[in-house]
């Protein structure tokens, strides 16, 4: 078993690779939900979808997110209400976009959380809908919102609205897991007893950050870190897709390899750098972390199942 | 102000009729809530929804549902879930079709809704947002569910079940209205101080029974009843849309005009029938009703208006 910590397209983009190069039965995915959000009443996962959708090849490859030969009639039709939304409500709002598709996967999940049963058994069936191979598993079937406090004015935002209703162009001053104290993680054996652990190329604060915030993760993992490898999602001092390059400027963090590395360093032995941070090697080291260095842009093909590879052989010869 | 008891079609095209031969601003259509129903999630009023769409001329002429140029893409998304989906589970079933426009409706309605705002303040938002001069009003803010008790096996279902998804084709025992005991009208004076009242062509029992149970209505009705008028939602023995005729028969009544005067005379003092059941007027009048014969079917242009200057004119003659 092979377990893969996961955010939403880097992740997805990862897995995808990994299950081109070993058995897609034996990769588990475990997905960050403090993304998760509630919109027009319905229970939304983002990066479990997208996970989902790309396993699936379902994925729209221009956006990342959502689903191909999407239409937008209901979002559209929403426009309406604007003029008679009174003051104060959020109410038909559409700046998180939703597929006219996509959306009969919200409709889903959101009727079966209602029946009784839990986000784990729900993103089950989701992802086999999808003929999706790959283990899919939520962090946890507890609340865990991420919120953003911003450095502006001090306010509080949930992480859609900074992510997607602000494109994260505004300057970060805290963030925080709410209700990551009382979450329980999935399940620890799926870190324990795995061959591997794999951190995939997501950002280190927002999607990682959650998984790590609940009990127990760091620990299990800091005892087994000669296996547990981690990619970073920072190549050449950017982050490759969303904020987290200037996310970890603004927490004093330093927007690189080396910042990743020290970020990870107490629970992995191995962190893969794209080549174009080679000279930086020496400096990840130094932070008492493996470094591996190899083609991490994923966009071209190919490049994902190669890193898989790598990956797979640095976590076999151990990295501490 | 003239006040309109109302269900979902029939109420719906005289309302569009009124509203052509009377101020609209001076109308108040108060309309069943009892078929409410919760689904992927989002509340849904169809009765509501079938008056304004219709009131907006935005209503599906074939269907007399939903909206115009409607598209399906969400529902028939929903068609990879059948697969996987529990026994005992309904989620993601789409035996109840709700087209991608339409959805943005009870997109806003739930938002709203889960904001705290009452039933009747969403309403009036959403009608205003489909421009529609009218008020429309729902007859609660509290929940009142119709049920249906199966003739078969006693089996008890919700009305939509019943309606939609057994296409009313099962003989019913008993029809309740769960919750009717605890809920308020929506306001009394709206009875009290119309000009006249109108209870519209639709399903007596599961359309109107559901106004009328609510504390208060069919005592105010009463006393005012020869200024109340009722349009037979039964021509020549049959209902014009639904299964009114048939329910009226299983439910131990007479699937005609005068089963029609018998359950309204308490309440109205004059009942509108169709030219076809002209024959019947007497036996009409016999049940204490004032009988008024014109054509009721209002499929036709101009019927419905012709029908609303009827309707007008034998409430200012009076009744009773």
């Amino acid at each position: 078993m092979i377990s893969v910590l996961a955010g939403g397209v880097g992740a997805a983009r990862f897995l995808s690779g990994l299950q081109q190069v070993t058995e897609a039965e034996d990769i588990v995915a475990i997905v960050n939900t403090g993304d998760d959000t509630v919109m027009h009443g319905l229970s939304i996962s983002p990066d479990i979808d997208t996970v989902t959708y790309t396993l699936a090849a379902a994925i729209d490859p221009e956006r990342g997110w959502g689903l191909r030969n999407e239409t937008w009639r209901s979002m559209e039709a929403l426009d309406r209400f604007g003029a008679v939304r009174p003051a104060g409500s959020r109410a038909g709002e559409r700046w998180f976009n939703l597929g006219d598709t996509d959306l009969a996967t919200h409709f889903y999940r959101t009727s079966r959380l209602a029946e009784g049963a839990s986000l784990t058994e729900v993103t089950d069936e989701i992802r086999r809908a999808f003929g999706v191979r790959v283990r899919i598993v939520p962090m946890s079937d507890d609340r865990v919102s991420t919120l953003v406090h911003l450095a502006a004015d001090g306010r509080v935002v949930s992480f859609q609205e900074y992510f997607v209703g602000m494109r994260h162009s505004v300057a970060v001053s805290r963030v925080e897991f709410d209700g990551a104290d009382a979450a329980a993680f999935t399940d620890l054996a799926l870190l324990r007893d795995a061959e591997c652990v794999v951190i995939a190329p997501s950002n280190p604060v927002v999607s990682i950050g959650p998984l790590r915030a609940l009990a127990g993760v760091d620990e299990v993992l800091a005892a087994r870190r000669h296996s547990v490898v981690a990619i970073s999602p920072i190549v050449a001092g950017a982050a490759l897709k969303g904020p987290a390059d200037r996310m970890l400027t603004e927490l004093g963090m330093e927007p690189s390899v080396v910042g990743v590395a020290r970020l990870y360093a107490p629970v992995c032995g191995t962190l893969v750098i794209d080549e174009q941070d080679a000279a930086l090697a020496p400096a990840v080291e130094a932070c008492g972390v493996r470094c591996v260095t190899t083609d991490t842009i994923m966009s071209r093909p190919g490049v994902g199942e190669t890193l898989a590879r790598t990956v797979l052989g640095a976590a076999l010869t151990g990295g501490d």
